[in-house]
């Protein structure tokens, strides 16, 4: 919980709200030069009102602990005082700056902060809502869990064998052979790009990807100085490759199940043609399939499911099935690359959470995990046809859209170009997160990413309503 | 588990192993060009002896599926059949070694290899053995832990509210005084290490530490472009510091109490004289702090709590203490440096394990976690009075030590410079696992880190004798 003044106390609020500025600055939480947090977001934090909150600054303002720069917002100032503080402090904005890695882009950013307060409508969270995870579930199977000592020792470097073993039982289902030592176990499917970019590129190296990507919204491979490639499944596929990877190392990404953000499944076709294209050209293929289990209707087989000659790095994960708060995904591929890859997460975290691998075990070997799926499916079906229906009724004549056939999106297309950074912050105003387009490829202005799987009902049409105003203005 | 052969199968143990290899080539899990394992590590794989799997390899060799090169080991081969495959198969190996990050030192690659192997004595390993966890409690508390569905989603970028609360007020125990949001909850110690390198630091950079550092062994700001230098704690330290530091970034690595490898606690003179030094030329100080709760006696206060300026990084850790299995640790920090890190840590796992978090806040916050403690600081202190001991009666002409004040580790001196690959390879020909000095000081030729966490005692007394003759070999 982030602090908030104490409405008990001998002093005033405003004056809680000085003294606690007051140590931000002398502890050098805030030193010279940094940016203070908005009157909006103080008052957020704090819990008060903005007038509060700007006294409080007026009174500070007046002391010279901070000056406003006009237009950019409120600093700590550099006055003699503070001078001589920071003179001893290390310059944490020079070192954040000239930094390697890449912050978030502004708007992330910003939705990462906003998920966190609690009254904010999320229309565009691509997350299972607390309703929708089997918490209670989870709680009674912690209960029937034994923790065996050798288990919750630092693990071995490609992660539970048990958790191996039983994964590549489930993977059968997909189609999938693999063997133990072609699995990894990763905490989550971020941590397998960021592997994969570390651990088999240079920088440099091309990512092939498709228009609208995931990979635009988070950059494990832009931030290791790999260069990002859009490309088209459809149009002369292998020329564009060809032309465009020249002699560098290069990746194919893509999402062929239920694709993040478009909702997209690739057809068996679409699947072959990319799989022996790649081969071809010796362009290896991530496949990232965190969403197929959450199809409405039964899917075609994986990519990886052609592959017999370690062409495909294969990601899957429970983080959009099970719980995002386990951690826990995995990684298929020949063993000369998960070695690797296992080599570099001992350097980076010595494994992931005992007990999250212990838990997942748990649910898959047992058929807890394709039971909750069920049942999973059932209910976001429910809700992606109840969004559907105010759609319908609603946004028919400014937008268009596809019938989810599974996972979290609709991908929302407006008629027109009004998807900016303006719309995105208009709603912020009104308390409506949502994820634009444009993080999903930067010049896209007329898409909306819609989860039908986080907001409550009542929450989705609220929000969805408010959008269908803001966005006619 | 690895694949064994099937003693029951209508083949052979040798045709099984054929088969298992031909299909390791054919899958491209061991591309052309792959080093295969050794016979020895084979034959241990399959838990049969050297010859069976001399030969199955034989057989390999005639059908020109792998060839040996002198000296260097057996390969998987060229032939025509393998070309043909090899045409289509992505080149691992140049991706592999063309990539940004470090491979892990052979010798390391090679303890975290047989460390996995169970009859292997281990008496450097840095890790409480399983008779020391607390893993019959740790069940028990499973049973007890309420899992709050928020808390299972994404977490919030600085990690469980819940937890960092819990903290502050622990830290308090320790001189700290920190607010929830200057700390950051990290996937144990290293990937602080590691956001801390690409997150506040330019390539470049010079990291200060001592001559043996733990940073020699895993190499998080080697890999991410930084330097590292290493200084006395003693003398002219700030000559040296001003001298070496010249316009770059800089950083200061320490672990002022007990020490790893070499166990010594810094005095509270030395520890202000670093921090009033660093202070002044403004080198921010990390401050490596996951073996003070493990002290035999009382512990001077932490760098962190001189500090008012945000001049430390101060990294926590319960993996040393309860279980290295939940993979938690916390940074302490000015919050614009919380903040970069969250950020960056959001983009590289989205976080730690929900489940982790829920039972370290549980272990923390009644008191369950410092009771732990007291029992196994005195357990620690029986085995290190133990092997003690056996070093007074056996080594004493050999080599020379400090008493134990705690922690894992004995920094076992050899008078003579015998400490060298070749008797780490000898003691593994005997099953005997060390962790040799050059991996903290890579010219060191003296000293081994013998951890007496670890193995049984009956296994340290073997290990030890064993260690004994050949070091007089």
């Amino acid at each position: 919980m982030k602090w908030k003044p104490n409405r008990d106390s001998h002093l005033t609020v405003q004056e809680q709200i000085i003294d606690w500025i007051k140590t931000r600055i002398e502890r050098g939480d805030w030193s010279v030069g940094t940016k203070i947090p908005t009157q909006r977001q103080l008052a957020t934090q704090f819990n008060v009102n903005r007038s509060t909150v700007q006294l409080a600054l007026d009174e500070l303002r007046a002391d010279g602990l901070i000056e406003s720069k006009m237009g950019s917002g409120v600093y700590v100032a550099n006055n003699s005082w503070n001078v001589l503080l920071s003179k001893n402090q290390p310059n944490w904005h020079r070192h954040i700056e000239s930094s390697i890695h890449k912050p978030n882009y502004h708007t992330i950013q910003l939705i990462n902060e906003y998920e966190q307060i609690d009254h904010i409508i999320r229309l565009g969270t691509g997350e299972l809502s607390p309703e929708l995870l089997p918490t209670k579930e989870i709680e009674d199977s912690l209960r029937k869990i034994s923790i065996d000592s050798k288990a919750i020792g630092y693990s071995s470097p490609q992660g539970s064998e048990k958790l191996r073993g039983i994964l590549c039982n489930y993977l059968k289902k997909r189609g999938i052979e693999s063997a133990p030592e072609n699995i990894l176990i990763v905490s989550g499917a971020l941590q397998a790009l960021q592997l994969i970019a570390v651990g088999l590129l240079e920088e440099g190296s091309i990512i092939f990807q498709e228009q609208f990507s995931y990979l635009n919204s988070v950059h494990p491979f832009q931030s290791n100085g790999m260069r990002m490639f859009s490309i088209s499944r459809e149009h002369q596929l292998k020329d564009n490759l060809r032309a465009h990877k020249g002699k560098r190392q290069s990746l194919f990404y893509c999402v062929p199940t239920l694709n993040n953000p478009t909702g997209y499944n690739w057809s068996l076709e679409e699947k072959q043609n990319l799989f022996n294209t790649c081969k071809e050209l010796q362009i290896p293929i991530i496949e990232d399939d965190v969403y197929h289990e959450l199809l409405f209707e039964t899917s075609s087989p994986a990519i990886k499911s052609f592959d017999t000659l370690g062409q495909v790095l294969y990601i899957g994960s429970v983080s959009k099935t099970l719980s995002p708060g386990l951690r826990i995904g995995w990684v298929v591929a020949p063993s000369p690359v998960i070695e690797r890859l296992a080599d570099i997460k001992m350097q980076t975290d010595y494994g992931s959470s005992a007990f999250s691998q212990e838990i997942v075990s748990h649910w898959i070997s047992n058929g807890l995990y394709e039971k909750h799926l069920v049942n999973l499916r059932d209910q976001l079906q429910k809700r992606a046809i109840y969004v559907e229906e105010i759609l319908e009724k609603k946004f028919k004549k400014i937008a268009s859209w596809k019938k989810s056939e599974g996972g979290f999106y609709i991908w929302l297309r407006f008629h027109n170009p009004i998807v900016n950074k303006t719309l995105f912050l208009k709603l912020l105003k009104e308390n409506i997160l949502i994820n634009p387009g444009y993080i999903y490829e930067p010049r896209d202005l007329h898409h909306i990413r819609l989860s039908y799987a986080y907001a409550s009902l009542e929450d989705l049409k609220k929000g969805l309503n408010i959008l269908l105003q803001i966005s006619q203005l």
